[in-house]
């Protein structure tokens, strides 16, 4: 198969075995509780009729899958519940291969990891097109890449690693090349309540038959483990993606998506509001101290991540394990994510200790 | 799309919407209780540190899959927890494709409607192997449909929809076949535990590295709402079935995970017995009825369904709508099974009102 298994988990794996302390900046889980109402859901599901433990709809429980088109606008016959935003893209990406209008995915480099191996999985080729310095992706350079082999172009915002926002002049542009080339764009939203800037505009808010958001719970509730996320779809490929997602999945998993409907319902603006500005501190906290270790870095303006680069330590595997060793802290390695930052590593701010990470990282690069 | 979606969601909306009482016998949801540790073991959960609340491994929870392999006899390696044994076909199937060994799959006729549709939205070609009136595969007729284009051989036991059980002879020429003809046998074992005659021989008695075995805690346990599955892979496939299924679906559901390893820790045999024992009775008291009814079925060895024929009444769709309609019973289309048993009905067991729809069919039919 030459499709590459994405690193994380070989990464944490080292850290975990690491004969030191170390702050562990590697996966995007969130670090704190999930709405009350979520367990709470949860716990009433464990003491529901016999019923409740049988499939639930293919696509989706009807209630969950209401919520969501309600809150994004949409009709709910384009909503499938999927296995988190994982199953999601994976849908998405194989409703675009599957138009046969091209087999060419456009990504942006730096690039999500999952995103080449789902190509790859598919059957799609990938075609990389460069952001600028700050992550920010021009339409015109996208357009440049853009051709009747397009099946899709696959972006991500706020961006996993770049931290970049798109804003609306952005997102409709990037629409309209799709429609130009009879592809689709796909826009992964699942940072959508981790933007700082003010700037993020879903591709929801473009009415196209050309194209497809996917997003989840994952992140916006701390449940990266529940396993669920949505893709909302144009009506044209939505029966399409149902099949593939019953040939693979059957279904999602009642109690994940129990809870998290009740957590929908039952959860005010405050939860996301206030994890938001826990994750705005942390990016002041942590590119501070990289100001202080002299380090070249982007604020991210959402999203989880810090992309920094520091002298004479590119972004390899093997460096990521010496700073596990030598200084107690593990981030990515850049060349995880494309060739575009091979020079960079990626940290995660999800932890609490992200002032503790930031002094480490100062003083063993001072 | 050429892959087609199975029937039975279309079959249960029409009967929920029709205008009469109607006894449910289409989807195989057990109607018992799941396991009481599930219960606790999601209550629990539902009050757990925030770290379990985020990604298990990819492949399962450790202890989950620790559970799995000293249970079946295999190295937890081989193990791969899945999003219910749809995923753990849809897997297995892919290892088998990828093996680049032919790409024919051989199905018996009748089939479990989604392993053709899997076949094809995978990009292989199915082959069909007729099995005899009782339901019983002959290896030899398997042996004189395999070839050097066989990719595997995918079976069910105990089999839905015939009841047929093979015995360890037969599952022992089924992994010679596969090996003989460089290809794999798939045996998916979801109502292993639903042996009604004493005669059920897993593929896992058969030490070869030419057999994947695909099981899940779905009927077992009487959660097909959880999607807890697995596979056992031989060693040479089992990093490919997981870079595939982190590319899917990165992981399965946690809280599912969780709750089937308790209940796993925690029950007893009788639990299993007692349901079987149950399902068993069923199976007679449904018989004697269709003896009543003049009608013509085979009496199952295994798992949760009866095939039966009634004069006259050939197993359309038409026909399981008209007795919806006419007879207040919903079972399945035997064309829906494949082109052997399109004169024949498929009655799904798993319902308290088994006499009661076995009375309605003696009226409807007599």
């Amino acid at each position: 198969m030459e499709y590459e298994r994405p690193l994380f988990f070989r990464v944490m794996q080292y850290a975990a075995r690491a004969d030191r302390d170390v702050v562990g900046m590697v996966s995007g889980n969130p670090d704190w509780e999930p709405p009350a109402a979520l367990r709470e859901g949860l716990a009433e599901y464990a003491e529901a009729d016999i019923e409740a433990f049988q499939y639930p709809p293919s696509e989706g429980l009807t209630k969950l899958r209401a919520e969501i088109a309600q809150r994004r606008g949409v009709d709910i016959e384009q909503v499938v519940v999927t296995n988190g935003a994982g199953e999601a893209n994976y849908l998405a990406m194989a409703a675009a291969l599957d138009r046969n209008s091209g087999d060419e995915l456009l990504l942006t480099d730096p690039v999500y990891p999952y995103y080449p191996g789902k190509t790859e999985l598919l059957g799609g080729t990938e075609r990389y097109v460069p952001v600028a310095e700050d992550g920010q992706l021009d339409p015109a350079t996208v357009r440049e890449h853009a051709s009747e082999d397009t099946a899709a172009i696959l972006v991500n915002t706020p961006n996993n690693p770049t931290g970049a926002v798109y804003d609306e002049a952005t997102m409709r542009e990037l629409v309209a090349i799709a429609e130009d080339n009879d592809a689709l764009l796909l826009s992964d939203e699942v940072y959508d309540h981790f933007d700082y800037s003010g700037r993020f505009a879903s591709a929801l808010g473009v009415d196209s038959e050309h194209r497809i958001v996917t997003n989840s719970f994952s992140k916006s509730m701390a449940i990266t483990g529940f396993r669920v996320g949505y893709a909302v779809f144009p009506e044209a490929l939505v029966d399409d993606a149902k099949t593939r997602h019953m040939l693979v999945n059957v279904a999602g998993s009642q109690p994940a998506q129990r809870a998290v409907l009740t957590a929908l319902q039952e959860t005010g603006p405050d939860y996301y509001a206030d994890n938001r500005d826990l994750m705005a501190e942390r990016v002041e906290t942590f590119t501070a101290a990289l100001d202080d270790a002299g380090a070249e870095y982007t604020t991210p303006d959402g999203g989880f991540y810090v992309l920094a680069r520091f002298d004479d330590f590119p972004g390899t595997l093997d460096n990521v394990e010496r700073l596990i060793d030598e200084a107690g802290v593990a981030g990515m390695p850049g060349d995880a994510f494309g060739s575009a930052r091979e020079d960079w590593l990626r940290f995660a701010l999800v932890t609490p200790r992200v002032e503790e990470a930031a002094d480490r990282l100062a003083e063993y690069f001072r």
